[in-house]
């Protein structure tokens, strides 16, 4: 009900820009940026989706700082793939630049989520990689969901956004990591990021990171060293869900 | 109010199809199916629930990675003990095979739910059994509630989710433990799954075991190893509830 | 809304029923068992509460296993301080023994409240007083609240919960505590009982009561050995709020 | 919606007296000290935000004891700064003393929030201090949250709630903290307080306050000795919100 109050007051204030090229981007990216608190990801205005057109490499994002119930998609902003904004009057979410930095480098997404969801952050704030423990974890990340390094003084300077983003894509690299097969990732000391096809998907991993977080969470109060999900059952849960062997959900008609 | 709406959506839909014999099946198992988000025992889609006609050999079960909300009684699957669909159009739940194998060897057994309940999944990733520490665990089961044993690379191949059922009726067999007075188990690794003589109590079976496996886990924060409850205690408040002795609720008419 | 909702069934009801002495009581034994699922203090059908007329040795019960949401006034049992059902069609509660041994033995309260809370239940499981580690529990408590100490085979037999009564009463008298000061115990193994000298109070202590379990939980797991509140401080906070001295609230007309 | 009922509640109150050079300060208060449950802060009647107007010397605070629905802008209790009740029939908070200190001691700030938040009061309990471990926590404080030291048998007497303002400003000055950088404190086997330069914002903090410390405790049962924020990146996400080079958020009007 309220999502779809939160679809419609979107067709509305888009009318009022229908000249725009980005009516449908902004739309999908309020939508998902509404599911945020909806789905208990988000406390205050801690978080932000983006959504992207890659082939015409711009995408819409959560502008800074604002209160969720009083977002609508005028207020979505726009930007190019180098950092402009093309659209809108607000700033930008602070974390625009980690946005683009992994469109420009995890090349074929096209939704990025930000949350500060507390399991989630727990591991972050310890250090810890979120093991991948049992099948619902399985189910969205080919394995663990790493964590990435400290980032260094002159990191955090000007450009601190931007080397968030950098450090994120170096942690897949240097682990052999595949993004689309974990598609989630613990910015040390900060919170995850998620991404996906699209704006509900990439919501959908993060809701999922947070769940799969509160159950290692609870398996680790009750075994130190639980052992990890066998490699064969991981790829069964995993292969269930993704790729050409897929037999989870309906066929896409 | 949502559950009596459901109720009615599903009158409606069933009128649509009134010819079918299983028009009361498929109510029984959708009112049942959304009885689980409303107890918060699943996030995501992650959750089923089937209710048998076992004289008929037939089960009603929900299709595979459908939203709660969308969900209609012309959606749920009716399949036979075989595994052959003989009603609906919607591809079943991927567990299908495992309900089918409870049905076929816990002779007696009406409705099977599986979940992916948090503090369940802990002790099923943690590999250990949800021990019966106190009378609200005893109402419910008359004893621990037993993890199965891992599953071999063989077993989880083309048969994994047969072979899921098979490791739960082995674990009764092997522990000889009665499954109707521990009308529940833990898929290592994976998470839970109940059972009962109809839909509700089923649903109700599975909502009791979050809730113990929760009393439990915070139980063992408090002592590294609490006491069993003993076993007088135990059965005096299995039997309170169940079996000829019982004296709890109200006579039936 | 909802309370308010319930109030008016209830006086429909009894208006149903004018003649009898006990429409009050069985209206306030309503009025408190409604607000246990609005306060998240039970789950299912764990928890219930009765009310006491001591002047007339008679006491309202919520009935054995009915569903919350269906209860009306009609259905609260009245019986005697005996035993002995003086008014209601329904099997009142299986634990009102305990609460009638506890009405002749703790003089003055006037009703009692049973739950399954889950934090609290937590320490009944581990068998460990709650500790007074802070102002909110002595706000409520003047002291620890007990555990019981483990019955025995003999106890759980067939006066089973008249027996929990003693077992309580036994803990209040060895322990030289005053249980109008610490008006609530912890049945080992089981669950809280909270008593008072009206029905919504009785209620609010034992989701005090709960609260603070909570509390202790996550002192616990941040200090192995929390020092407990200086006495200085407790008699402070709980001499606040009762007593000859008290000056929190607003005075009494 | 609720939150603007109780505006207009507020509104409707406040014309009743509308000769009140308080009525603004009033309603602020009323507002704010309504968000508390609506946010999760507070349980039963146990929190109060009070609102000062520093240059005339005044502050309105929540009156002792009274139910959160119950409550409306005639209710709030006005009081200069001297402690001598200038408006407002009902009995101030029982903790205004403690306001009053601070509003006397901790120049420039014009709310205090004072909850029994759970995560909080644990640390509180414990008697430690909120580690500064992640950008959360760093986006509301520079630094850790600090625990009061105990107070003396002679400071719980007859101005206890003064001393609780004075112990609480001795710790910021013994710990060469800031006020206005770390607005925030627990008071040991106590609870939280929180400061701002408005109601909502003061709220607003006691709310972030609450979601770090359960990041925190959660931080803690994964790590024993988690490495705090390094300054660099610490200082980088208080300065994004905080002072003259801040960013986030939209620029002020």
């Amino acid at each position: 009900m309220r999502l779809s109050a939160a679809r419609e007051l979107a067709t509305f204030a888009a009318r009022m820009q229908s000249n725009s090229p980005y009516r449908a981007l902004r739309e999908e990216c309020l939508v998902a940026n509404l599911e945020l608190p909806r789905a208990g990801l988000v406390d205050l205005t801690f978080g932000n989706v983006s959504v992207a057109d890659p082939e015409n490499r711009v995408f819409a994002i959560k502008p800074s700082g604002l209160d969720y119930p009083r977002m609508s998609a005028r207020d979505i902003v726009v930007l190019d793939f180098d950092g402009n904004v093309v659209e809108g009057k607000l700033r930008p979410s602070s974390d625009t630049p980690t946005h683009r930095y992994l469109y420009l480098h995890l090349r074929g997404i096209r939704s990025v989520v930000h949350t500060h969801s507390r399991c989630a952050v727990a591991f972050a704030q310890a250090g810890r990689d979120i093991p991948c423990l049992g099948t619902t974890h399985a189910d969205y990340f080919r394995g663990a969901v790493p964590v990435t390094r400290a980032m260094t003084p002159a990191e955090t300077g000007a450009n601190y956004e931007w080397a968030t983003g950098k450090v994120i894509v170096e942690r897949f690299a240097k682990g052999g990591m595949n993004p689309f097969e974990v598609p989630a990732v613990l910015v040390r000391n900060h919170g995850p990021f998620a991404w996906g096809p699209f704006g509900a998907k990439a919501v959908e991993t993060a809701l999922a990171l947070e769940i799969v977080a509160d159950m290692a969470l609870r398996t680790l109060s009750l075994s130190d060293a639980p052992a990890p999900l066998p490699a064969h059952l991981r790829d069964r849960h995993f292969l269930r869900k993704h790729g050409s062997t897929a037999y989870y959900g309906q066929p896409r008609a």
